[in-house]
């Protein structure tokens, strides 16, 4: 028989029981973070790619508990404000191990970056650059190259990076500042679906390392970016057939000992599947007697939570407390989150599946909720206090 | 000569000379947010619909400066949650004058809202009337209807309201339990640009009176909700023929003193222009040599007060601080938050145009950024804080 779609696929059963004992008696919504499959996430990656320096993207998960994992696990940290810097020093994180990976940055900010001893810094434009080499004099800077977003769940836009050719000038005007030009940075979409945009972002790498080298300049490091899978409803490679081709790639162009360092900087695929938002049913309703679906209110929504499902971009697996893998009576519904905005519908094109008998009060569980939820919440917009977090022991 | 875009046509000048004096020596983004404004605001919506019961819509703009200035000059108040019932008790207001305007509630929440003394609820489901009834025995009950939203700025879903088949259904249903019928309420999308469509809801209020009336059932009222306009980039009639009009759709319907009580929703054009955002140039660059247009990335974006910039919703009037009203060499440019994240872009294919002269750290101030703006900011995405203000004296 078929396996049907059940939270099974995604949590081992021990693991949904212990879950279901925790949020007794607590009121909904929250996320529960377990650091435990931080830990694992981790250690997955850094056996997969031995020869790569993560450096984790604080932006994902900003939780101090996170953070702290991580950096016990020996990780480097990817920081894209002063906050977050200051954040991390906070937790005693010393600040060689932190990249300030925004290309967007006030000089004030670059100064105040490299007092607190920050010394890896991206670029994509000649005033940014310009004032690294007045700000942050004689540090290394990665140069970012803009590429095509296609086939990544969230969209990437042009907002980043730089047309190669404008790159190769960049860093020829680099080699003459008091600045080192350290190596190349892209960023091939987050939850990028398709392997092969890995491979033409590195081929440029090394077009660009040789052209470079013609005017005596190395370049030594390639940042790989974010953009490795977590799991949500349309599954994925796994990461291993990720990171056997990406290794595939980097040595095609880079053969024989030629290998520059490798950075990469996971945001998603560390935390994504970290985290398990609990909430309840708020209301099911039609809007006429001839509605084709009903419609499902949660306690939580674009505005605390959920807001990656703009666009119905990301497809969290949801499942339903009492759900068993026997369930057959399920129908289609909308699903839509608590504030009085008309903007604050998570999925209505793509119709979420639950059993007849999910009722007000119930609980569902969305999966892989930890990345990008926490530090997305709004300020209370319309009352509701941002989501509450449990870490799960 | 015909009068160029500039600030002068939003603010007089004596106002922009008092906030460039104000800002002096402060650190953006923040907004300005100016009582007076909305004092005056109050004031005209008063005397233009004499007759209309203003519930300020709490969402729009809850800071306790704003709830409290509409307090004083009389104002009631549609309030989104049981955390901004709790605001509003908390400043003193009376119960009475609060309407728990929200159709998507959890019974819990009706019955703290009605222990707290609320005896005023809309719904539009038969799920959420029977726990009106049950958790807040005795109350009045709004009945929304369902419209579609065309010709607004913000755009109007299908997520509130019910067919007006249904609401028919709905009230008679009502008229069984220990509820209120009071009458309808419907909302015909923020800054709606089409008063045409009062008339539309009007008459079909209109409809449900009389069908209702054979079933021995009176309504009482009619909430008109929001949909009034304030100033943004591309002008709308201004509110006095909305209200002219409105009163005329309304005297139409109900002629010979028949006119039901008038209960009207204002957030957006109540504070919309009450509020000034400043932010600073962060960087203007390029993406390539034969770049079109320069980027440029400001430290505000959607995540810390535009998220209404989404689908470039709404278009903000932006001028430079050394703007004159005779700068001829302008430019397009794109406009882009200061975050890592690739969808913090406010405007892309709608293109301001600025002074060439604009350079980085030079400042823009944002109007009309009142409403929908503080309480939509992220808790610390990328770790930038959610946006200051400061009540202009």
């Amino acid at each position: 028989m078929k396996e049907k779609n059940s939270i099974s696929k995604y949590l081992p059963n021990k693991e949904v029981k212990k879950i279901k004992q925790f949020i007794k008696g607590k009121e909904t919504p929250f996320l529960i973070v377990d650091l435990k499959k931080v830990e694992h996430n981790y250690n997955q990656l850094h056996s997969l790619l031995p020869f790569a320096k993560i450096y984790y993207a604080v932006k994902a998960n900003p939780l101090d508990e996170v953070v702290k994992t991580l950096e016990k696990k020996g990780s480097n940290f990817d920081v894209a404000s002063i906050y977050e810097i200051d954040q991390c020093l906070r937790l005693g994180i010393t600040p060689d191990r932190l990249s300030y990976g925004n290309p967007i940055k006030k000089k004030e900010h670059i100064a105040y970056a490299y007092k607190k001893g920050i010394r890896l810094y991206a670029t994509d434009s000649f005033e940014d650059l310009e004032e690294i080499a007045r700000y942050a004099p004689g540090s290394k800077v990665l140069f970012r190259i803009l590429l095509q977003g296609g086939n990544a769940d969230w969209p990437l836009s042009r907002k980043f990076g730089a047309h190669p050719d404008m790159i190769y000038q960049l860093i020829l005007k680099a080699s003459k500042l008091n600045v080192v030009p350290y190596g190349l940075s892209f960023h091939v979409g987050s939850q990028q679906r398709d392997i092969g945009s890995w491979d033409n972002a590195i081929s440029l790498c090394k077009y660009l390392f040789d052209a470079l080298r013609q005017h005596k300049i190395q370049l030594k490091a390639i940042n790989l970016g974010g953009g490795f899978p977590t799991r949500y409803v349309h599954s994925t490679h796994p990461l291993d057939v990720y990171t056997k081709l990406v290794t595939k790639f980097i040595d095609e162009d880079f053969p024989n000992g030629e290998r520059p360092e490798i950075l990469i900087e996971p945001g998603r695929s560390m935390v994504g599947d970290c985290g398990v938002m609990v909430t309840s049913v708020v209301m099911i309703s039609r809007k006429s007697t001839l509605d084709k679906h009903k419609w499902m209110y949660l306690d939580c929504g674009k505005f605390n939570g959920l807001i990656e499902t703009l666009d119905e971009s990301i497809k969290y697996p949801i499942f339903w407390e009492k759900a068993t893998a026997r369930d057959r009576n399920t129908e289609k519904v909308i699903l839509a989150g608590p504030t009085c905005d008309s903007c604050d519908i998570m999925y209505e094109k793509y119709q979420y599946k639950f059993p007849k008998g999910v009722k007000e009060g119930d609980k569902l569980f969305i999966l892989s909720t930890g990345a990008y939820t926490l530090s997305y919440c709004s300020i209370y917009f319309n009352g509701f206090p941002p989501m509450k977090y449990y870490i799960l022991k």
